[in-house]
């Protein structure tokens, strides 16, 4: 499959076709239309062909969508075909949810991110176990991070704390943050990020919600 | 200002643009070209021009952006001038993290965001105070409700509960679902919602991972 250069929009609705084809998949469907795929996933038919055909087609015309091999060629591009090793700094309340997320969670989409280690700089919860990882002090990642393939560095850790954590990773291997602090980081170019603002979505809910009210009106 | 039909993926920008234009405002910059937005922002100055032209422009050609000015326009059009109440169901790890995120956070992007009630099923947490408010048991909420223009309601719950937790807010009068159980819900067309997937933003940055890995090959 060659691979034109693509739009990062492309690439940030591709999770989602992820997610609804290993549903798909899960509940047995075999191939599915562009036209079906469209009315479950609530977007148009024509922006699923265009999307799609940016890494060369899949579909058959007339024939369909063959659910599982789109799901792993999806899973492909996406880099989660491979398994990513991950670390998490900052066991506070939203470590935990996202400590239990990736090892309670049973579904696939998770299957491909193993959290191998957590770390704090709290004495308190050293040795605690969450979601049966040990916390780990944060001065013992250079050594726990030596002889392992940890690519991927969580950062729920305060704002204030975010940068230097974040440095501290990279100084020590991690290539990707997925950073929840509510700062954009700039990290080296050798580093890529992935900075999360939970208020985004809530804005763009507030913005939904006023057309809802101005249509009514 | 009139306001032409806007497509999602420009309304989906814009919250980043006002957080940028808050960071800039409490900065005391009072201007901004489109160029050094761009820079800061790490998009195209075109794309700028292009995003901010749906909403009749705001700049003026040589001038800049007026920082004050288009924070102001964008909350408007996101809905955020007004103060929106909102109910969390779910009082969990991240049920907390949320509940103290919109208490204890002096950012003003959280500012139009109240949260008044906090709601779960588990009797071990009534009364209990998580971020200064008391938990009340599911069963509550419609009485809490009735006197009450809340607006919003943040799901937190388990997802096999997350169906009918909202349905629940829906027929007490609730007109927006922030969704964060692992499902997409399907509601009426008199509400609005807001599915997070967070687990869609690691897979972005599994392909940014790969893609740095490819360059660097």
């Amino acid at each position: 499959m060659t691979q034109r250069e693509i739009s990062k929009a492309v690439i940030r609705r591709l999770p989602r076709y992820y997610r609804y084809l290993g549903d798909l998949l899960a509940d047995g469907t075999e191939r599915i239309s562009s036209k079906d795929l469209s009315r479950i996933m609530k977007v148009t038919a024509s922006q699923i062909r265009q999307d799609l055909n940016n890494f060369g087609g899949f579909g058959q015309q007339g024939y369909g969508y063959n659910v599982e091999y789109l799901h792993e060629e999806i899973g492909k591009i996406l880099g989660i075909d491979d398994t990513h090793e991950m670390i998490l700094a900052g066991v506070g309340n939203f470590g935990h949810t996202l400590a239990k997320f990736f090892t309670e969670g049973k579904k696939s989409s998770t299957r491909r991110f193993r959290l191998s280690g957590l770390f704090d700089i709290d004495p308190s919860l050293e040795g605690k176990e969450v979601a049966g990882i040990p916390v780990r002090m944060l001065d013992e990642l250079p050594a726990f991070l030596e002889n392992r393939d940890v690519e991927i560095g969580i950062l729920t850790v305060p704002t204030e704390a975010a940068a230097s954590v974040a440095e501290f990773m990279v100084e020590n291997g991690v290539r990707a943050i997925w950073n929840y602090a509510h700062i954009d980081l700039k990290l080296p170019e050798s580093v890529v990020v992935e900075n999360v603002h939970l208020l985004d979505s809530l804005m763009t809910l507030s913005y939904d919600l006023k057309e809802l009210k101005k249509k009514e009106a």
